[in-house]
């Protein structure tokens, strides 16, 4: 990370089945159009219930990415 | 959401295979007692170790729910 | 944990394929020089990005072992 | 609040005028079912939007009454 | 606390004398209508003052309690 | 909110006349070169005075939009 | 801002109205000790209520105003 | 504290030999010099060790103050 | 604290009596094999309830010592 | 301050000799494709370690610039 | 600080060359009308940008005194 | 980082010169016990006061080691 800047980008992934399935599901978008990816952060962690189940998982991310 | 209040309880799942099943367990316990589960928050994760190894995950959450 | 006097370190542990398995391969190594570990909290969960995919995750954890 | 014991629940309130109505809506509904309701806390503020306008607010509320 | 679920309620209890009896006066009143009380969490300590004296301290406690 | 991502941006809106108005400032403002604006979240409320008096209230929010 | 040292006080403001009007009536007698008054942030929105309804709203500020 | 306006200080008390006597020591001594004293809210509990034991508590608390 | 480097260290105490009796027993085991101990901050206070009475007090505290 | 709104990112800047010095560069970086940069809020700062030394130091930031 | 009760303010300096300098500048500023400056904690770091540079750094402070 | 187990040790350096002289001077003396030291984290910035200035900087860090 020596002499680079980076930029964060918060974004929100959801995913049926898991919360590692919506943290991809987040990142595969953010790599369309952003570069560079280089980490990301869970900030939170949430979803919607359906009939007393996990209807979907809903997490929070920020990604970094470096600025050419 | 529009015009419906809400309120939220605070409860704790316990799995010994996944955050998920925890959160799952956390959800179908509580819509036996808690009508028009809408979502839920993450609020902590932790658990307790047996033989250095994940004896089973607590997860807290916080869920919303309508009144009527 | 009624007279006991505990102690908390905090470690951190990667996977490239989940949360949980990181939280397992911290436990484990942790396991090696802490004993009487009693129980863990997730601080952080955050990851490395690699071609637009979670190239591993990194699971912050303070863990709890009784002193003797 | 000398020699009580209060309990606290967390409401969320929702209004498309402004958050003072969205708390008060949530204060009359919360009143319909508890007694004694003696103060609230504003733990977050937040709304939908519709048409790049706020479609309604939705107020996150602690209130806390007096238990007999 | 292994296959159990858990609930937590946000209670306050108050005391002219200490910090200690707050939280005890707060446990005995929670005990009456919650069954399965397992452990609390403070999370504010306050009070009013008096003369240039605390008149009662007010202890906001978490507690958890195992749902059949 | 099932299969989308969505991303968060943070602006600040201002106004003489109330936080309402900032919020709403805010959004007009963020419509026009975002689509798809769903929800929003206050950060923080603050503002400059004049003369004693609220010069202009300034709220910082976090927009969520969908992307395509 | 540039070369001035600015000092921060606390204060709590009350109506029975609004928000706003808790803001400014905390500005207002601010106003009559403290000089050059800069800037205000909001802390905590609470308020007490009575027969369900809000009694009138306690608005924690800090304000900045400039060290001569 | 309907209509009135309130301020905060923020003061340490000390004490050898509990957290209510550092706080009631922060209090008398508050008291000297700040008029309508209200409320207190506790910020930190910290303390010097000496010999591996308290050597003195430091309790930093929050008053409020009715402004005439 | 001039010119030297401080450790901290994370243990928690437990006393079935009071908060400053876990402190003083976290202390007394940290002494034993921690040298020059100098302060302690009280990050969180719990414990455990039995039969509608606190069990115990579990109080974590983190310890400074200074390294040689 | 006024009658604008302002639009906040987050940006990372990273220099070998000085806190400092890594919030220049990021700054200098965010001000070729930012216009209109107004104030900046340091977030974090933290840094790789190098041979026992600050190999460079990485600060966050938000910026906060005006939108036209 | 054995046996004192101490007093918190909290102030804003700003320098235009450094984190360092802004603290040293509200500290001497301070020093003009508070006694017994003991302590400083550095709250938060910001700062005005001026042409793609720092203008000048915004350090918020509180500042511990003893009082007599 | 990909598939090592990291440890977080918490350590205070001060300084009379500067922030960053302090962060250098923990990490000489973490480096003299702790091997594979790999980044840091600025928790908290303070200081004592001598007579009206900056006596010595105090600075929290949390570094970071990977486990062998």
């Amino acid at each position: 990370m020596s002499d680079h800047v980076y930029k964060k980008a918060e974004i929100v992934g959801s995913s049926k089945t898991s919360i590692e399935d919506a943290i991809e599901g987040a990142l595969e978008r953010a790599s369309k159009t952003l570069k560079n990816l280089d980490w990301f952060e869970v900030i939170e962690t949430r979803g919607h219930i359906v009939n007393g189940k996990v209807g979907h998982y809903q997490v929070t991310l920020k990604v970094g990415f470096r600025l050419d």
